[in-house]
């Protein structure tokens, strides 16, 4: 899947960079590698779904403020599925700032 | 002030440290030094004053996922002075992850 989901620059030094995802309903981030740890921040409760290049489907429950860190290298793309796309948005976006550690 | 929020940490490596504060109304960090550069993620929208040890308050207003990045060596607290502490606190906790950036 392409990249629909909306991402935003918030701050960026030489050691991290600060990346605000928006995700409407089944909007993807597109498949991508991490080439650096990171801590995401959901800003929202939401539902995800991490897929690997394998196919691979990971639901995941997000809960605004309940960071988590993950390791350089992971190759997925991450889907907001918290429910079908013709619901009431406002109940199903996912927001979440993710820390990427640069150096 | 004394420490009055909650901190809780969320996650920990060698390069950086992911602290969770909650604020109900009026409630304060305490005066702290920050020994690291950081960046906080506001979970809610909110209104803190930045107290300096000079007496100077500055009030900020938070968004949610409007991530801010800061460097080290400030010296301040930081109160949640969103509204009356007698309020509806719903509308009024503040919640904010901070990521500091230890190496």
């Amino acid at each position: 899947m392409t990249t629909t989901a909306r991402a935003a620059l918030q701050n960026e030094d030489e050691r991290v960079r600060v990346t605000r995802w928006d995700f409407e309903p089944q909007e993807s981030t597109g498949r991508h590698v991490h080439e650096h740890d990171y801590v995401v921040v959901p800003v929202t409760d939401g539902q995800t779904d991490v897929i690997t290049p394998d196919g691979t489907v990971t639901t995941s429950q997000l809960r605004a403020g309940q960071s988590y860190a993950r390791p350089a290298g992971g190759e997925h793309e991450v889907v907001n599925t918290g429910c079908p796309a013709d619901l009431h948005r406002d109940r199903t976006e996912v927001t979440a700032p993710e820390v990427n550690k640069i150096h």
